[in-house]
């Protein structure tokens, strides 16, 4: 069975290891392909950070922080407390010693004219994932949220989506979400290849707008899914109205989509969606969504353990199984 | 008083440190300026290393290992052990954590379009050296040793001078030392000003060859210090016809000289040098210099301590009287 997954970063990283654990291991020839978010990658100390591509490296081959969700387990700090001694900023993004030495390797390989894919692949030679991962794109594309500022120009300035969810925390209202340089992107190699001859193509739990919407508006990616023989399935990260994790009623807001499960279904699109999971506390959106033309179960949705997140990958996989007849 | 002093890592960093003890301290009006050797800079993980720059400023500020001489003290590891997990090399040339982030400050200034002395004078204003700390130049020069090798063609082959010194630990005879780009470099701005303008000028008991001869290989540098009113004192860093710290008998063989203080004093000439400190253990040497047309004395020349190095510039300074009568 070949599953396509797409993905941002700790939702996206957790459900995938719910997913490893439900499908039959080595051997048993299940191929997972994960095409993974960049439109949060930046550029910082000169470096090209990752961070959801590592999100999903870091968990699915062991090295991330558990408790955190994202960064490396064992870190130290050495690195940013010298920046800080230096006066050189931002203050605001954490980067530990070894995450670092991510970042370096990646930034060397690029300097050396190695495109994304390529680095992501010699990056997870050590980490081992168990999944192909692939970067949404080669070509540099960065997420951007415009907001409101009194003091600039027109009243509103675009800031890096790092500096938006990090330093702002999301406490200013997004009025735009633009992932600038997307319309001039081409997706990475073997992306639509994957997509085209996956068996299921999974939506995890991941943001819908800032890591989903981001690897859909890359050209050609969300064509390629909405063509697809596969069933298409995916899951809310919206619970009882709010997010189960990060801030994503605010992007949502910023797109004109109620924080509500059924509403992110629609959103996506019944052209896109065959199905779509709902946590138990939100089974009255059923009827909504199936309204919708998107086949919709409700099941719990917390990722709460390894086993939790494994459960909810064997549902969509049934529902993908169900919706394909 | 404007002190001028060309320098090299270790042991010119150690002999500076006794030259601030030595001198009045702020408000007396005692300008040290410091030429840093830049001839073994090297380009590692994407990242630029000025080894012997970094040694002067993190000793004269405060923040070197003492008993390495080189590198942070309380240095922490981790993009090191990162790097051997990634299989990413070279793994015989030791980076920690602390000393890291210098070089990544240092690369992402001059990725923006400073220069290096800028970028050092921006370094060095967090670490408060108390000298003005200049590189010889802002151009790429690369110090690189002719080895012998049986299986390259011709028999022998280049390697830079930092694989050859703390990979191969100077156990394989170096056929020729070649600064690569020394030719086509210029001094950086004020190094010819400074040593134009200088009271007195000193040649600290660094490397004659690979430290303090690859400075004087900056065209214009050599004969700025030649031309120079003030005089030129040098400290011997033979001792008893060995180096004092350091591989440098097998880099002056590769030039043709005797690793003794009175061959080095020659070596440099009567045209560079007015006045030459030897160890009290080579006494017997002081005729032959004087004979070179050298002044020369004989005092205790081992740094044991910063008090000791500063009783060294004594020396040093009041040669320097002497000999400018």
């Amino acid at each position: 069975m070949r599953i396509v997954a797409l993905a941002g970063g700790i939702g996206g990283a957790r459900f995938l290891r719910g997913l490893k654990q439900a499908v039959p291991g080595d051997g048993e020839q299940t191929e997972i392909t994960v095409i993974g978010n960049t439109g949060d990658d930046i550029h910082l100390y000169g470096l090209k950070v990752c961070p959801d591509l590592d999100t999903v490296m870091y968990t699915l081959g062991g090295g991330i922080n558990e408790e955190q969700g994202w960064g490396r387990a064992a870190e130290t700090w050495s690195v940013k407390e010298e920046m800080k001694a230096y006066g050189v900023g931002p203050e605001w993004f954490g980067l530990g010693d070894r995450d670092f030495a991510t970042h370096i390797v990646r930034t060397q390989m690029i300097a050396a004219g190695y495109p994304l894919s390529a680095v992501t692949e010699a990056l997870c030679a050590r980490w081992k994932p168990g999944v192909r991962l692939l970067p949404m794109s080669d070509d540099r594309v960065e997420t951007h949220v415009l907001i409101e500022d009194r003091d600039a120009p027109g009243g509103r300035r675009a800031v890096h989506f790092q500096e938006y969810w990090v330093r702002l925390h999301a406490e200013v209202d997004a009025q735009a979400i633009v992932p600038v340089g997307a319309e001039e992107s081409k997706p990475a190699p073997g992306v639509i290849e994957a997509i085209g001859e996956a068996d299921v193509i999974l939506l995890p739990p991941s943001n819908p707008v800032v890591s989903i919407g981001t690897v859909l508006a890359v050209p050609g990616i969300r064509q390629a899914v909405v063509e697809a023989e596969a069933p298409v399935v995916g899951l809310s990260p919206i619970i009882g109205g709010a997010p189960v994790r990060g801030m994503a009623d605010k992007v949502l807001a910023a797109v004109g989509v109620e924080t509500t499960a059924a509403a992110v279904a629609k959103h996506y699109g019944p052209g896109l969606l065959d199905g779509w999971l709902v946590d138990t506390a939100d089974a009255a959106a059923v009827p909504e969504v199936e309204e919708a033309g998107i086949a919709c179960r409700a099941v719990p949705l917390w990722m709460s353990s390894v086993e939790a997140s494994a459960e909810m990958a064997r549902a969509a996989l049934a529902l993908a199984a169900e919706v394909r007849g």
